[in-house]
């Protein structure tokens, strides 16, 4: 079920990983990216054999289709794209939200051979500078159906996915979202957060240890992905952020009070969740 | 000015290592743990030459001492071994709050030869089988003398740390709590309210990808340490919640208000802290 020729739109992090473990698969790769430096990179490279032209002409050759481009534009490119996929067998994306692709694809009449898909391998850095093989080893994938893709159609996309050494999910769009809230985002509203206390302060990231390393890495990531995603899944980020506010105010309020079994619980609870308790 | 006989009280993470690190260099290490089989360990690794009595009988022997005890013990310890540290050349300890302890060995009559000391190289990992060679290679380390701190006593705890590869900064010990509460506390205060926001929502550690993972790594730092440390600076730390809580918020309020623009700005300025900018 694995595609023989893969058209991938958008050759990023994701997109020129993608693409990299695929040709070194005996994958025929035909690629497609905004910035033209980076198409000839690619070519170069020997990682896509073609580039596609203007709305993704020569697009009808592929068995499949990766949009993956920024999330904010996967929905233009499925648009102006869509008479030329009548012929493909799977058309998929790597977007970070699922709901709204997933209904676009459906609108356009792609329902049977659109499934969302998205890898959690993503990293602070960006570009097809940042792309590299092996990145989807072992990362989990969500796959999102829409309420009419054929069986196949979900099949080929766990192939194309397992065949570079991702485990892909299958995952109802809304619940990938809501999931992602937690998961993905939270975290990273959590990372920018703590950027900006630290900024106040005027604190240099240089100045902290370890730790605080790890805490702060997130913030360097695109604020115009960020942007994206976060308004993209607002309704869902929302109160994940508050859940979070809440957590930190017991802890404040603990201090407080000089409640030392409270701040004790706080700290004895997290490690317990870390130790899968 | 290296000493030549260092006794270190406490052989976890942080005392272990640099029990290692100077035997590494020919230093002997007389050593002491409340447990005993850890003091047994270090002798076997032949890491310690002699293992300290009750009191810290024995330190007498040596030039220099190292409280690395959990930051709660470390007045008793000092308070109880305080008759036998005329002849010591150096008296420091390795905790993350300086305040306590400084004020501690001025009231002790040590203030001459004390240096508050702390090396910003913990991690998640406690006790002797985490310790290890290399822990401080790099690693800044913070030296707070009291009032009445000897210039030569100083010159010691400087060359101690500096023989072991950390880079030792002088700083008052009310500065030194006051920056570490957002270098360090505040990172791990923030590190536990998301994995306890996770746990509320019954997300395992498993479902995370490389950036939840990161930004939850110190939730499994020991409570026992970070009740004490949080207790101990909670002036401080109480303010730095707040700051995180607000940013928090102010990120909410934008998405409820669909401000794209306040949320592009809310990750644009946590990128330009993450560069220096």
């Amino acid at each position: 079920m694995e595609p023989r020729v893969v058209a991938i739109a958008g050759l990023g992090l994701i997109g020129g990983s993608l693409a990299r473990d695929l040709a070194a698969r005996g994958v025929t790769v035909l690629g497609h990216d905004a910035d033209l430096a980076t198409v000839r990179r690619a070519l170069d490279a020997g990682v896509i054999t073609t580039a596609l032209g203007p709305d993704l002409a020569g697009v009808e050759a592929a068995d499949a289709l990766v949009i993956a481009t920024p999330v904010s534009r996967a929905p233009g490119v499925l648009e102006s794209a869509a008479p030329r996929l009548h012929h493909l067998r799977l058309v998929t994306d790597v977007g970070s939200t699922k709901q709204g692709i997933v209904a676009t694809a459906a609108r356009l009449g792609l329902a049977a051979r659109f499934v969302g898909g998205h890898p959690l391998a993503g990293d602070h850095r960006a570009g097809w500078g940042a792309s590299r093989t092996g990145l989807f080893q072992g990362a989990r994938v969500f796959l999102s159906p829409t309420p009419g893709t054929a069986p196949e159609a979900l099949a080929r996309a766990r192939a194309l996915w397992e065949g570079v050494g991702a485990r892909a999910e299958e995952v109802d769009a809304d619940a990938h979202d809501r999931s992602m809230a937690w998961i993905s985002h939270l975290p990273q509203a959590a990372s920018t957060a703590l950027a900006l206390a630290l900024a106040a302060e005027r604190i240099a990231p240089a100045a902290l240890g370890p730790g605080g390393r790890d805490m702060t890495r997130l913030a360097a990531s695109s604020p115009a992905l960020w942007t994206e995603i976060a308004m993209e899944n607002a309704a869902m980020l929302g109160p994940a952020i508050r859940a979070l506010e809440e957590r930190l105010r017991q802890l404040r309020r603990a201090l407080e009070e000089e409640d030392e079994g409270a701040v004790h619980n706080f700290f004895a609870k997290g490690r317990e969740w870390s130790r899968g308790v």
